[in-house]
């Protein structure tokens, strides 16, 4: 993951399939803008294909009017022009494809690499990948897929075995945008640039671990997708799978691909089938009156659930994960209950362990915060004990301004060839097999009021602790973005 | 160190020796009255004493005029005329003194406890003690005594003696205001309270211990006191050994007397005689020409040291303390530097380590501060690592004002009868053997510029570290207090 010293490397085409739609207008297309303007990125072309026929000129004012739309970067924004040069279009069609890819690279001397970037429902990955095996643009070229990685576990082998047929797994990127955040990464820098965490990162202190992802959105008009999807497809197996392994993985041999992709794929081994007794599944009120949802949907759009790694480190501790639409708030953390200590010296009723566990907390929203939550002394007479807590805010550094949007960071990763953050089939595979058990007997949906917290039934889960969200939310008001 | 529940105990008198001082003026008197109007004393008499006559009129005259320049509490000011009631004042003498405690405690019901309060000159002590054999008023009593406790192992021991032909040791409460302080209670509370920080609390995780006590001050008018004493017996043997203590005990059986004392003594014996090789002193430039400093004065008004603790938990282990008049700042911190992970993952030129080790620091200043510094990643592509800091200020829970001062909780405990917080004879005396050698061959005085931070060998006691101020001051800076 390091940078590499001097020049970002040699000439890259970014094919971009799907180069019309919504995450390319949002995240892409002022992503590859920025990272070129701040010079992270080699000499790029950037040819966009889609099945709705183009030219190259609506393709340059369709970026323009998402890039003034999407971007908040005044340089970029005044760059797009010179970047515009660099936009190239094909029409569908392996042909045009190659012809285009070829003018493209023309314009500039050494030869390039190339990253097919597939930002394309599933359904039409597969006929990507033969499109590029016909137009003769696989060797020596990388692709990026975007989830979901199939549905359980057969179409997950299905797919990855069909894409295997073209393309080895060593070209492949599969992006999870979580693992692109800073805050995902300092998970990372605080646990193995620090000496002081690792003695207590273990189950003889840590009490249990809460990653907890509720949103407010609903399905911002995805219903077709969300109905055969539903939030354990959508969050769980996908992003809050890959949080839990940067939290609980062993300290890696390096930050390398091979150091880091084998301590995640040693977690999800250890991962141990989750049960349907272990999940609450709910349904926001209102959901079955949604336009595209079927009336006697059972889709879940809230799902908590408690799952084990069976290791040396984690046996018995349990891993809460919650995530669902239309929740009390919108917020990404992971927090580590620590156990009380041993012996409490305390007299009766001075208030230790009253409120919860001692806890450290990561929030991964964008601009990274961390608290530390435990107990002190009361100012005043006597020995009462208050819950306390240090707080770290990104914010509070001035460094904000240098971050990397997820896609960004995962972009310019996948240019460099570089797969530290990206997934594997066999990590896929794996978490879809963890995950059959309750998928084959999946647990009633129970409905819960937008705006709550979820089904009453989670409570229970996770009792005798209580979800640390909303009840002890670790930030100073001032920090607190808008709910 | 619990409180008593529902009434604060049996009426008390309070035998102030040395009422019109200093202290009693600043600290005893102000205190006194915050604690009866807060509710927290029983019913109280308090009679002054001095070496200078004075009446009963006179002495009230002086408590007022010292609580409307010393006390910051409306209430407490507007309370004075009602506890002026309860004032007395007896001149030199034994029979007198008998006498007005008489008159006093016949003023309500029942019995009273007793309790004097030597705010006298260390020469004073042992005829006051006399005074009080010779009035009958040792029987049932308690006596505080106010540091310096001998000047070396032979006058403390004698010092002790000459007491204990009057006084049993359970009767007598040696005062350490450094222990009344509320952040110093928080280290217990820190490291007992809670099951995170015992792991780490270990050679096995920590490098170093840092205790800081700069000050800016000089002399405040002490000059005669001060070329006595210097900054070792002034300051080291008493404050920063006892907070060493509390930072580097064992967890205690219970925060009663014995449990504290049992833990407290175990590090003191524990402790190292130490090398004049491991002290520097320095003196300020322009301290031989303060009025009653001697022309070619030796005392240091500046000492630091290197210590260790030759037990399980901390062999090898340096505790650096240091301590002097007018320097850069005035701060009192204890720094716990943890060692650096055993393997670091991070590319050369990460920063890792660049910014000295991670830090847990706590601020002794009266409303605590804690932090705790660590490295983790900066904002932007690759993977940079700065170094960061969770911070704690008890300013912003809003409790700040129920806080008691650090003499306040003294005469509070002292009044109750509560040891915890105060020190022992064999603690005293043990203190003073370790520093035998050092006092028996003192280093050469090194001078130092007003407004430094001290002689300049002070950064090869530390060396390869550094102290941690002025450098790397953990505090934001709209929490920081002027110095």
């Amino acid at each position: 993951m390091a940078e590499r010293q001097g020049k970002p490397g040699p000439p890259t085409t970014v094919v971009l399939f799907g180069a019309s739609g919504d995450l390319a207008q949002r995240k892409l297309l002022p992503g590859l803008l920025h990272l070129w303007r701040a010079g992270l990125l080699p000499e790029v072309r950037v040819v966009g294909t889609a099945l709705e026929p183009q030219t190259r000129e609506s393709f340059v004012d369709l970026a323009r009017v998402a890039i003034a739309k999407h971007s908040d970067d005044e340089e970029d924004k005044q760059a797009f022009e010179e970047f515009a040069t660099r936009l190239f279009w094909a029409n569908s069609g392996p042909e045009e494809l190659a012809a285009t890819i070829e003018e493209a690279e023309s314009t500039c001397e050494s030869t390039h690499s190339r990253l097919h970037y597939l930002s394309v429902p599933p359904k039409a990955a597969l006929s990507v990948v033969r499109q590029l095996e016909a137009a003769g643009l696989v060797e020596g070229s990388r692709i990026v897929m975007e989830k979901p990685f199939g549905t359980d576990l057969e179409s997950a082998v299905a797919l990855n075995a069909s894409i295997h047929e073209v393309f080895d797994e060593e070209q492949i990127f599969r992006i999870d945008h979580f693992l692109g955040k800073e805050a995902a990464l300092n998970i990372l820098a605080f646990r193995f640039a620090n000496g002081i965490f690792e003695p207590i990162w273990h189950r003889n202190n840590i009490d249990h671990v809460q990653i907890d992802v509720p949103e407010t959105l609903g399905l911002e008009g995805r219903a077709g997708f969300y109905e055969g999807t539903g939030a354990y497809r959508d969050m769980v197996v996908t992003h809050l799978f890959q949080v839990l392994a940067f939290t609980a993985m062993e300290p890696p041999t390096s930050l390398d691909p091979q150091g880091i992709t084998t301590e995640k794929m040693k977690v999800f081994r250890s991962m141990v089938p989750i049960l349907p007794s272990d999940v609450v599944r709910g349904q926001y009120v209102g959901y079955r009156d949604e336009p595209g949802v079927a009336p006697d949907s059972e889709t879940e759009t809230f799902i908590a659930l408690k799952c084990y790694i069976d290791n040396w480190r984690w046996a018995d501790v349990p891993f809460y994960l919650r995530t669902g639409k239309r929740l009390g708030a919108g917020q990404r953390i992971i927090s580590i209950a620590f156990k009380e200590p041993p012996k409490s010296m305390f007299p009766p009723g001075s208030g230790i362990g009253d409120d919860g566990p001692d806890h450290l907390t990561f929030d991964l929203a964008d601009a990274s915060r961390m608290s530390l939550s435990f107990y002190g002394k009361r100012p005043g007479p006597g020995f009462a004990l208050n819950k306390l807590s240090m707080q770290f805010a990104m914010e509070s550094t001035g460094w904000t301004g240098a971050s990397l949007e997820a896609y960004e960071r995962l972009i310019l990763e996948a240019v460099k060839g570089n797969k530290t953050l990206f997934t594997t089939a066999e990590g896929v595979e794996r978490l879809w097999e963890i995950s059959q058990p309750m998928l084959e007997n999946p647990t009633p949906v129970r409905s819960y009021e937008q705006g709550s917290w979820g089904p009453n039934q989670m409570h229970q889960l996770i009792a005798p602790y209580a979800w640390r969200l909303p009840f002890q939310r670790p930030w100073r008001t001032q920090d607190t973005p808008e709910l």
